[in-house]
């Protein structure tokens, strides 16, 4: 797909289209699958199929899906090759893609791995995700006129505290710092909206820290996992929206994939209520519904 | 290949052997490939052959390669083909195998991750390299009886310092608080050698820091980048090293693997000597020769 458009302001116009601020996370394994696929296909070609499924039936309601590349990965070469495809199709549906590699690397490996992700101009996600260890040296390479990266600020899993939330000399933590950081990188990036190519990912679990978080980034758009299945609900999210109600894009995956029975036959249907049900529940948090 | 001992005592028992603590890096880009491999040859294809030359070349001078996984991905499927191709191939060679693809991502996901890497018995990598980031769930599930990872604790790239150099409240660094960390996550894999199977990343260009990390992680094995075309010296690497020489493993890359010119023929042989210097150099620092 070719799209100049500035990453932010694409995705906000997306999101307003759908008065829906969230995105589908793709994160399959095979164990959790349609026993109809699963029947005696090999893994990766029922992935691709459970995948494509996922993307028709959450078009429409989600004005984004994420790609949990390790899922794919696992498979080698041939899971390489369905992730792409899953890209290009969500890209048929009007579905902005983030790819969710967390890559984090020094300058010149951090290029390539853009180069991996952007390659091919009719498979390129819109944004990917990765990590601030290095510094800007290890996400600048992933943002381009077109195209965008959420750094990881703040996690929701049991021991992302370990590291982030060290406490600085002078106050505050290291995600903050962090935070602060990611927010002057993205300075030279900013958008006709008002938001940032350079994004952040904070995680549901601490709304506390989100609110803080929101402050010390007023430009960053925020990916916000682990809303449903992973434990977070409204009063975790709502601190990530500014009043306006944009600013946020809450995440959901196994709350919305896998929300069929294994037995069942319609489980496009069940996914598709799952992600129209998640759009209406963010969207009211969010004040857009 | 199926070697259940500990992957330090591996390691050590390889470096003991050859008298070379150290590790070539391959991270090859067309651009700088000998023309005889370029002309006419798909970049893949290139990158293939001259990657295999490499590993003949290097083979009975270092114990260890290290793999770019970005220098790969870039090429898709093809690209994760190939990389897995080196590593088969590596093993043959009685090469230890180090992939740096710095993974981090939550712990599920760290999960696909690390069956990414080891999914063929036929070519799995020793070690890995991860991010400290998410804590212990993004590095924990690529440690094995007989597999390893690196975690990033000190980078050598310009902007590491940005978050890596934070003053912590009651004293130290980030960097040093992540090495703190992880020489704790490591206690449970200590090997007959007294190492960890969590080892750490640490820079060479900051020879006041390695002595400091070197202190607070005891246990750990320290692959350290940065040597040669990076700008680091003897006397930048040498506290990485305990006084009985044992305890890094440093790598270089481009100086290595670059070491002829273009339009040499025998470029096999430059990067020989070349990696036979390295293997001296290395070796005098840290009084195993």
């Amino acid at each position: 797909m070719m799209h100049a458009e500035h990453p932010a302001d694409r995705l906000l116009s997306r999101i307003e289209t759908l008065a829906a601020p969230v995105c589908v996370g793709l994160d399959p394994v095979v164990d959790r699958l349609p026993d109809c696929l699963r029947d005696g296909s090999e893994p990766i070609a029922a992935i691709l199929d459970f995948s494509l499924g996922v993307l028709e039936a959450v078009a429409g309601h989600t004005p984004c899906v994420k790609l949990q590349s390790a899922c794919y990965e696992r498979y080698g070469p041939a899971g390489i090759q369905v992730l792409f495809e899953c890209i290009t199709k969500a890209e048929q549906l009007d579905l902005e893609v983030i790819l969710d590699f967390k890559r984090g690397d020094i300058g010149i490996s951090a290029q390539h791995y853009a180069e991996a992700a952007y390659r091919d101009t009719s498979t390129q996600p819109s944004w990917v995700t990765a990590s601030p260890y290095l510094g800007a040296d290890g996400f600048d390479p992933f943002v381009r006129p077109d195209r965008g990266a959420f750094v990881l600020v703040r996690t929701s899993n049991p021991s992302g505290d370990a590291i982030q939330e060290m406490k600085l000399e002078g106050g505050g933590t290291v995600a903050e710092a962090v935070g602060a950081y990611v927010a002057k990188a993205g300075e030279a990036s900013v958008g006709a909206r008002g938001y940032s190519a350079i994004g952040a990912v904070v995680g549901a679990t601490k709304p506390e820290a989100a609110a803080r978080l929101r402050e010390i980034m007023p430009d960053q758009l925020f990916l916000v996992p682990g809303f449903g299945a992973q434990g977070g609900g409204a009063d975790d999210v709502k601190p990530c929206f500014k009043s306006d109600g944009t600013g946020a894009l809450v995440t959901a995956s196994r709350s919305v994939i896998y929300a069929f029975d294994s037995r069942d036959d319609d489980w496009q249907g069940k996914i598709s209520e799952a992600a129209k049900k998640l759009a209406d529940q963010v969207g009211v948090i969010a004040g857009l519904r």
